[in-house]
């Protein structure tokens, strides 16, 4: 199967090279990009003797003539424009960006200041948690897939959300995210100087994630109230942690929550629910697919910390995108992506 | 005045040599280790050309017949050992280690995992929390110097426990410190390709720190539940932040708050409540004593963001001892800590 | 064909790991270290439900009756022992220590300050510069794995001093390399503190890889003086480069020079010559076996100044030995190797 | 004395700020820039409740009234146009730029591709190498303070040099420097994920700093030939190493080269000359105006390796311009400089 990608220059993009390369069924017929049509070696020079590749400009009816699928990143505000016509053409399409991930327009509006795509196409984008919408993803033709935060945050909160052993009025999530995931758009506040042997807190209590993840929480559980959740930006380039503090709804031991984890992530390859007493690191899932969950509860206060971890360009991304891809075409979820972690 | 560090070869240690090296009323006597007798600047070539202070073994009676002050940096373990035959000496005592905070021996026993200190020692060493303590420091003889993590949680909290303003019940503290802050002992997780590019969790619900906090919050407001308290190693040498989350009792906005927490720091040179909208990150503490404090209050929660940052090893540490030094000699509080951040 | 690994714990052996887990025509029967015997994933857990293989001591018998390949990662001191046991079973070994690399004894004695292997051994071992030793390669039962330094440094030399184009009086070689070639052990110069946020040169004049880099010049020219080499340690995980400094015998452009190399490693996938003007940064390679070379004729000085990157886990060390695996076992070089370089 | 600050948002500028503001004889009458008129906090938040001035539009008229010294630390390119005014006030200047340094305009030309300063306003320049230039920068009105990359060179290669004690012809330096050397202007190759876990070759063979190099090192020994120097990208803040290779033209060991270096740099405070063995990284200069240096002569090969470090943004610029406005105005040049390097 022949795909394409969009945003080809931008960490994602770059990403989604490298899975869809060597992936064995699905093969890049082009790259495109609003940017020069250079060969992608110049944007991209770990690329050199990998690809002859030339970006190309975006043109949809080329790229639908000669592709069966085709993945965009690009910035938010594009994808709402731009997705119509390619689902005119009927090729599949999965999408990086926020566009489609809200159902309710306005939602978009308020949170990412932007034009919010219309409701018509909003309904016919399928949200992509290949975790926890497998069944439709199947089905699908066009996927929103999830952002980095919300991937970790509701692998991490869905069994216990869905199961309803939590207060649903104290939800918590303390995040925080290497560089990657600001993406590669020039800023003084993503110079090296200023990142390096820094950390700090950004879009407090204001982050466009906020309401993609209430909004996948509340279709598990509608009582669940508004979360709190916070953004930080780690000097590292790849990797997220989420932080999540929620109060039992009944008496339960870490042993017993590991266990009710490992059950619901059994036939799910990506998520590794990790043993007592140990608690995933960003880099023990560095360049793979994995979701790895560490689980804990505080007897002093009858709180449970959970610890959800993934690569933000991976399985908050890139990777999830092409599991994605492999579910639309009946494929093993895990094709082209069984990736070790890359360690230290 | 004459004051002698012990447990120099540390980074605490270290620390507390650039601050009293160039105090202005401080000198230097000696400094100490139960290591090599070797010039200090073996151990820290930084120091070469600047001192030639060699480090001898600690011999409590010379010490204290040539020294004002001593400051101990030492392990968990040794100070409550050390301190008696100080004590009876007569000379100022800055312990930096957690062995005399906690008034409760079996706390300190069930946390530390060492045999406490008598209790009758405990009850003469007075908590080092300048800002909120400083009456008794300034009479004091012995000090108990803060914990690195609880001075940056404390400090945020303080206002809002202290005027009941919050929920007692839900006090969530998600911390995050630099590798400094676990010392210049060598092992494995502490590599730098194990930290580097990394973020984890550590010690998840179980930090020494814990019962530090919550000793001196029920100080303040005994109606304070068991507080949930977090800490992860950032991939930076020096800087913590803990991000804080509490429920307001009252309906109060931003502003307010940020009011509130001026008034309480008022005459406190080293708190810098940050404006509304701007939240502080670590490398603008770096280097300095400062504790730099952000509020957001979110409408959607009811819930209050709590954002405060310092150097551990200043402000969290040497700079505090310092600070605390100055309060027990009468000295402006200032004096010799009017560093500027080191940045970028 | 089933292979074993010796010294797993460390980062070339857990390299390797990753590497032989996913090779096609190699599969891993076990490995092995000479401490605790237990699951892998508790010294890595980045495999924690990837390989449930339980680490094993070394039993030279057991592993020769289950194994086709034996890859050694130990350190110095240890294959020169253990090696001779290995040949008496006809098993095929690739060792990646130092310890057979010298054909002289005596020369391993000074450098490495340990006892050398014997002489007999010595002449056993076949040197596993794989894009220059291709033929006695693919013969060999014994390979001693070249050390990372003298990769990248050999690989950016050798087109230039084969070709006798620059002055054999003036070689000078600036090395840098990540923390992760100085292993995994524990001391104090390799704690993240005293690494982040710094710059260090180390062995200066004095590193071991000094003679191996020498001994194969002078195989390929003898007239070639002594070299001047030293090593800087960046805070970086992974990642060498050798900038080198030579001095032009004769006349020739950049453009010239890069035309010779193009030419000299036409048949060499993992050799990548960039382009007039570009340079490669060690990023470009992380993850991948590829070493990039940059060349730059400077016409104020008449000096060719050459930068050749590899990542030290990969062509520096693990990805190699698997390149050589498959020479010896008459598989394409590439096989199991085509990593993509993970960037960013 | 007062003094105003010109480019005050860039590092350089920080850096004067955190300098002159503590400095016990001049004292910050204005700060300015050609961006918004902010308060500096804006620009620089961990300098909020240090100071409430504000930034201002550069107007020399007003300068001039209000201060003794102007510090200008802007662009390429500005101070060429900006100087002369200033000149005519009769003010003191430290121009941080190159636009100063290079004595032949048209050298400025070539390599800085930039219009040059007239000859007659070059002549009134002073190099402020502050070490070798002391008399003139006394009686000088106008300061062209060096490079940060020529300091660290410069300092570490003058006795040989002027010695005459090795071969003119083969000076090799091998240059290193933290991200805030390249200023905080906004780039792709400046971002965080670009740099982090990367080291990166720039401007090979054509760094602008090569005349500057080149022409004080002609001054002290006209016979010296074409240098080769080159500057790698370290993935820190701060630092600069010069490795550099020379070779001896008479027999000398390590120990009588120290010792020579020792009594070159007799009275200069700010070069420290490490011992024998022993030699210095970046992080151990770190905020301070020290430059160290290290040395080791290699009996096999006959060269002698020089290792200079600096804090870039210290002696590489704001330190060493305070420690020539210190010597101007016949103050000790240790003014306001002995910060003691924060390790770690």
């Amino acid at each position: 199967m022949k795909v394409s990608i969009i945003g080809t220059t931008g960490y994602g993009g770059g990403e989604l090279f490298r899975l869809l390369h060597h992936h064995p069924v699905f093969s890049i017929h082009s790259v495109h990009t609003t940017r020069d049509e250079t060969p992608l070696y110049i944007e991209f020079p770990h690329l050199y003797g990998i690809t002859d590749l030339k970006l190309e400009h975006i043109d949809v009816e080329e790229i639908a003539k000669h592709s069966d699928i085709v993945f965009i990143a690009a910035p938010s505000g594009v994808s709402s424009k731009l997705v119509p016509a390619f689902l005119d053409t009927g090729i599949q399409i999965v999408d990086l960006s926020g566009d489609l991930r809200l159902t309710d327009g306005e939602v978009y509006r308020k949170w990412y200041k932007h034009e919010p795509a219309k409701s018509s196409l909003l309904k016919k984008a399928v949200y992509g948690l290949s975790e926890w919408n497998k069944e439709k993803i199947m089905d699908a033709k066009l996927i929103a897939n999830p952002g980095c935060y919300p991937t970790a945050t509701l692998l991490g909160l869905a069994p216990v959300v869905k199961e309803g052993l939590i207060d649903p009025d104290m939800i918590i999530i303390d995040a925080k995210s290497g560089a990657s995931g600001a993406g590669r758009s020039v800023s003084k506040s993503l110079l090296f100087s200023e990142i390096n042997e820094n950390f700090r807190i950004y879009k407090v209590n204001e982050h466009q994630h906020i309401p993609e993840i209430q909004q996948q929480l509340n279709k598990w559980d509608a009582g669940v109230s508004p979360i709190t959740f916070n953004t930080h930006l780690l000097p590292i380039t790849r990797g997220i942690m989420a932080t999540i503090y929620v109060k039992l709804s009944e008496n339960m031991n870490t042993a017993r929550i590991i266990e009710l984890y490992n059950e619901q992530y059994l036939r799910n390859p990506f998520v590794r629910i990790r043993q007592n007493g140990n608690f995933p690191s960003v880099k023990e899932v560095s360049g793979s697919n994995y979701c790895d969950i560490g689980l804990h509860v505080d007897e002093r206060t009858g709180r449970l910390t959970i610890v959800s971890v993934i690569d933000n360009l991976m399985k908050g991304a890139a990777g999830q995108a092409v599991q994605n891809a492999n579910l639309m075409n009946g494929l093993d979820e895990k094709t082209g992506l069984e990736y070790i972690p890359m360690y230290p």
